[in-house]
């Protein structure tokens, strides 16, 4: 499905890589028993492994690297943070929400399985995000662990992503102005993206005070993260996007795209990228990672 | 609707003041914040303030209290295992799973607002029980929170309840025998009352190798607890029970009375207690609480 060329080595490695550790890692974690759970054990493990781009996972790991955190543990927190990601696809797709078809290019889980199992494969996930992270294989040390949980779950609730979601789905009846598809994006995806890069953060034991920078960083690609999804959906091209597209349009949703046009949210989407690495500079070759993963956001096709 | 008296003073004082205060716990910590998120939090508070027996609250309280834990501390932890509890009947209760109309005598989630916010809320309470046993009002100490986050991320997945509830969709189309459908509802409905008895527990700082009587306690009353509802079920009062009652017959399910008969499962039941009593004998007094918790669970009417 991925048929785009990244032209930065950096980055190109950088995603493999983390593609290739968080099956691994799914896969270890995940073990099948032997009864009558195995269904939801399957349905899980078939939306965890083998699909989407990892970002939130690289952006973990990334940041985690900057300050020397050990490899292991930083792919521990990116299971949790990516079980949360792929629980709210799962639950995104179900009939009474989105209701797709596909993802990732193939079936979604409430198709490939049935929507009760959907249900609970999603809910499962979520409670495993939190089981991972209690586990002294993320850090000897409770604090950063327990800093870790408050993080992901802040991020994950009412306050954060599911919040955002519930904007959405208001948004559908609802005349929403730029400011406030702007506050429901920085909750729907910004959330999670933020607190991949918090959670790193936190591993590397950095202070609260000393990661503004790095909030401000993971604002910025947030917004033109979602920017840039509204882009695709715009030009959708349903084979590279591995999922239906044009759908916010038929919905009569509002998006960046319909708010600013697509020339002007193309040109706001590159200001943020810029904005975001220029929240970079106190950093060196380091952060080279971060600056290439902003790039990206703006240039996938998927 | 709840009709059923108590005669046991102390059982009926530890349930009313239980109920206070974890409906004042849920109506200070969810408020309704001043935006389209407002729909999302509303459905958290219906589903969350004003209904249920708050059993597993009053069990991890009884057991802190036994080891002089502060009350603040252990409602903050039974506010997260309640909104566990709360969220997976939620769930339960949607189309695709149970397709309840009624709980706690008022309308499901799902009819109450819709499926979709239904999802999301359950999904909301889910991510707010990590939240809160994440926050230092639970402990000051970061171990006991994060042993805390562990017992109750086990307890809610795929190895426990969760587990559990994906046998209980399988049992709807197999022939399951004794020990199937005790370790299912041992997952199903046991993980999350032993949790509450060991998260009392941990709050109390008593070492694992002290929770062993406890642990055993909370297995029996566990399974009595279970046996009661398909007793309950079984001779349906749908009044006393505040839902649909006769549907597991009706759905061709193997119950406990299914499979021992209706005398013989409520002999079981009656043991079941006396044995959980017995695993109390090492506590005085203080453990007087525990033991009619025990006594109402086989006692109770819905």
């Amino acid at each position: 499905m991925s048929e785009v060329v990244i032209s930065d080595p950096l980055l190109a490695e950088g995603l493999a890589r983390i593609s290739e550790e968080i099956d691994g890692a799914f896969d270890a974690l995940l073990p099948v028993p032997d009864d009558q759970r195995a269904r939801l054990v399957e349905a899980m493990r078939y939306a965890a492994i083998g699909g989407g781009k990892r970002l939130r996972p690289l952006l973990l790991t990334a940041v985690a690297e900057m300050f020397g955190v050990v490899r292991e543990a930083a792919i521990r927190a990116a299971i949790a943070i990516e079980s949360i990601h792929v629980y709210s696809l799962i639950h995104d797709d179900l009939p009474c929400m989105d209701d797709d078809a596909l993802r990732h290019g193939k079936p979604t889980v409430h198709l490939a399985y049935d929507e009760a199992t959907a249900v609970l494969a999603g809910d499962s996930l979520l409670a495993f995000a939190f089981e991972v992270l209690g586990d002294p294989a993320v850090s000897a040390d409770p604090f950063t662990r327990i800093e870790l949980v408050q993080a992901l779950a802040h991020a994950s609730g009412a306050q954060g992503m599911a919040g955002g979601q519930m904007m959405d789905i208001v948004a559908e009846n609802s005349e929403f102005d730029l400011q406030t598809i702007t506050r429901l994006q920085q909750l729907k995806t910004g959330a999670l993206l933020g607190a991949a890069v918090e959670m790193g953060a936190i591993l590397g034991r950095i202070p609260p005070e000393g990661r503004t920078h790095l909030r401000g960083y993971a604002r910025d690609i947030g917004l033109a993260f979602q920017i840039a999804d509204d882009l695709i959906d715009h030009e959708g091209d349903v084979l590279l996007a591995g999922k239906a597209v044009g759908k916010d349009a038929a919905a009569g949703k509002q998006t960046f795209v319909s708010l600013l046009g697509a020339e002007r949210a193309r040109e706001q989407a590159r200001m943020l990228v810029e904005q975001a690495i220029g929240h970079l500079a106190q950093h060196g070759k380091e952060a080279d990672l971060l600056r290439a993963v902003a790039r990206y956001i703006v240039e996938r096709k998927h």
